[in-house]
């Protein structure tokens, strides 16, 4: 492990089953079966075929899809929909998603524009589950927000910017990704809806199913906890900083609360960014979901090409596809 | 997420179609099958019969499982293929698989013997990835031991003992668990392997697949790494203590290695359970996985039966299945 990268002998077997079991999805699984293909011939090459015809272009690294990537490829992460939640170790960067929970990501925002964060604390944090942070007495005035908002555990999937994957998911009928978000959807039922990978964000609850809001809202820090899907309202994504909620100390109470007041972590700021000046600001941006680019970044990490790896998968899961962010230089700068 | 508990309303539709999906496969397909079966009655009671004949037998979550479970479904976890790593903030334990990894795991053992690991660190933490120790400059002497080993990425599925899901898996034909391990089956090929789930441990290695041994060792403390699998040699599970290494700061090196000698967590000491005097060991045992009560497990962990779930996933991932590990009265004692 002390190298990533790896040789790719094409597995066959993988390709083809792939490519029998799934139903036809758009470019995605065109796409895969292309690739297949060729793998295929490039293992079993045609003896009558002279060597100078033989495909010779060598298989795509992440490095080198991302490498070639073109500005366009990429999209500036909104300072409208961003928070910044600034701890002591540095900044956790949260982008919402109000296309799947408009009205608990209205009710964040005007936490947020009230400071009700500030001053607050990450209270839980659950090995290998999640980060949880808001009011431990669940006191503090929501002034002229919601404590409350009614459940967005799911939405049609009407309109939605669908980048399907190719891979059977173990839990939905379909999986893929909308505007950076991995999303499920079912085609019959005409529902899509949010799906807990790592760093996902979403908001607590009690017992009832419209009982949260926002007041209380968590971060995934481990194997995605899949069964929380279409439970919980998940609202937004860490872009940057997830590891300083991961690294910090599990809280030995129950459900990994912190069992004392000393041991919780402050909030020290939690803003919209787009209310934060701009020389305070992170401007990041993200690899669009809707690309070539994506599609071949996706490629590139069912089969690493990198001459480390010896067995490609084959195949990804869409919580094994981490989302590329990177830094922006500043508009006007 | 103040509670973790949820009402089951069973889905008619992932029932059946994990019915119809699925090859039969042995005894576990046959329960899921019967569980779904009855699941339907119960949503869809005939008129015709009497109220007190119906089914009333509360759907089981978790800790009635737990509860339920006799002695003889727990087996304690052998201290002759159990590493205790000593760090500051406490023990990790580490579970070895010698019916996987039988040479990797000798020479690990003799590793531990020499004293190998005593004063060296844990280097390097990437997040949602791994946490890594050894010897950053592989300069210390391995004495009897061997600096490599050839590669044990895989076995013959013959003789093993193997308790298959129901699920399909997107990286491999079958998973399930054997011995406690996650596992990955390929029928045809005859073929075995563990799986890259949180908290296994395997042997790093640099881009020739023989060039591990042992010294470097490394814990998944993430999103299970599964293109992984078949690529690296893993020898074992934390079966506690993983927390210890999850939560250490982040390397901010290229992947994940600590930048400065400083910032490396030093191992007080990594020594076989068999060899520390008794009343210092930490004894364990640890659920069965070829019992009735882990079919029981698995079932309460993929349909979530506690109040605060609404929505049951139907399914469940091999890595979203930790088994469970209890302390244990030590022998005699």
């Amino acid at each position: 492990m002390t190298a990533r990268s790896g040789l790719a002998s094409m597995k066959k077997t993988f390709c083809l089953k792939t490519a029998v079991a799934k139903e036809i999805r758009r470019w995605t699984v065109a796409l895969a079966a292309a690739a297949c293909v060729s793998a295929v011939h490039a293992a079993a090459a045609p003896v009558d075929v002279p060597a100078s015809a033989q495909p010779t272009k060598k298989p795509l690294t992440v490095a080198d899809v991302l490498a070639g990537s073109t500005p366009a490829d990429w999209r500036p992460i909104d300072p409208q929909s961003t928070i910044y939640m600034d701890l002591p170790a540095g900044r956790v960067i949260i982008e919402l998603a109000p296309q799947f929970a408009p009205h608990y990501v209205a009710n964040v925002e005007t936490l947020a524009r009230q400071g009700y964060f500030n001053g607050l604390w990450v209270e839980r944090v659950q090995d290998n589950y999640v980060a949880q942070w808001g009011d431990p007495d669940a006191k503090k005035p929501v002034g002229n927000a919601q404590r409350t908002v009614a459940a967005e555990f799911e939405r049609t999937s009407r309109g939605l910017s669908f980048m399907p994957l190719a891979e059977p998911d173990t839990y939905a009928p379909e999986v893929g990704f909308s505007d950076g978000f991995p999303t499920a959807l079912d085609p019959k039922l005409g529902r899509a809806w949010l799906i807990h990978c790592y760093g996902m964000v979403g908001a607590g609850r009690d017992n009832d199913v419209d009982s949260g809001g926002g007041t209380e809202l968590y971060a995934v820090i481990g194997q995605a906890p899949r069964h929380l899907d279409r439970n919980v309202t998940l609202l937004g994504k860490v872009v940057q900083g997830i590891e300083l909620l991961s690294s910090l100390p599990r809280g030995t109470g129950a459900m990994g609360f912190y069992e004392k007041p000393e041991q919780r972590v402050t909030i020290k700021s939690f803003k919209l960014a787009s209310e934060v000046p701009e020389a305070q600001r992170t401007p990041l941006e993200e690899l669009r979901t809707d690309t070539q680019t994506f599609t071949d970044y996706i490629d590139a990490r069912r089969n690493r090409h990198e001459e480390w790896f010896k067995v490609p998968a084959g195949h990804v899961d869409v919580c094994n596809v981490p989302i590329p962010v990177r830094a922006r230089a500043a508009a006007g700068h």
